[in-house]
């Protein structure tokens, strides 16, 4: 079974990446590029019957720093 | 308006991110975790009206490299 995990950035916390995209696009002549967030997606490949408090715990554990970072999970995905 | 872009590399480029996570996540003791891919997400904040041919015409011109990676869009997401 797959699970997918997306991982951003909390609210608040400067993503220079995202900034330097959203310069980078303006630069390329798009227009109307309010603002850019740039995040992590992670597509897990998982033995048949594990839960999603299995992958939350991975999040917690590994995959997120959850200081300044804010996950998702979407399983079956 | 919203929008997002999944960037992925593509099947059979290798990924050692992905890799570096599925042997972290085997050394913390989670079995059965077969593949792990590591990815890109990025969230646009757009001005209302752009269509989804301006987003892909971001993706082709700067957010994917399209030799050895894949994007998807999803609008108003």
């Amino acid at each position: 079974m797959k699970a997918r995990v997306h991982v951003m950035l909390k609210t608040g916390v400067l993503d220079p990446q995202g900034e330097a995209v959203r310069h980078a696009l303006g630069g390329l002549g798009f227009e109307g590029v309010e603002g850019v967030r740039q995040g992590k997606v992670i597509e897990l490949d998982l033995a048949d019957g594990t839960t999603e408090e299995t992958v939350t715990e991975m999040c917690e554990k590994l995959l997120a720093n959850t200081v300044i970072e804010s996950y998702s999970i979407e399983m079956g995905a």
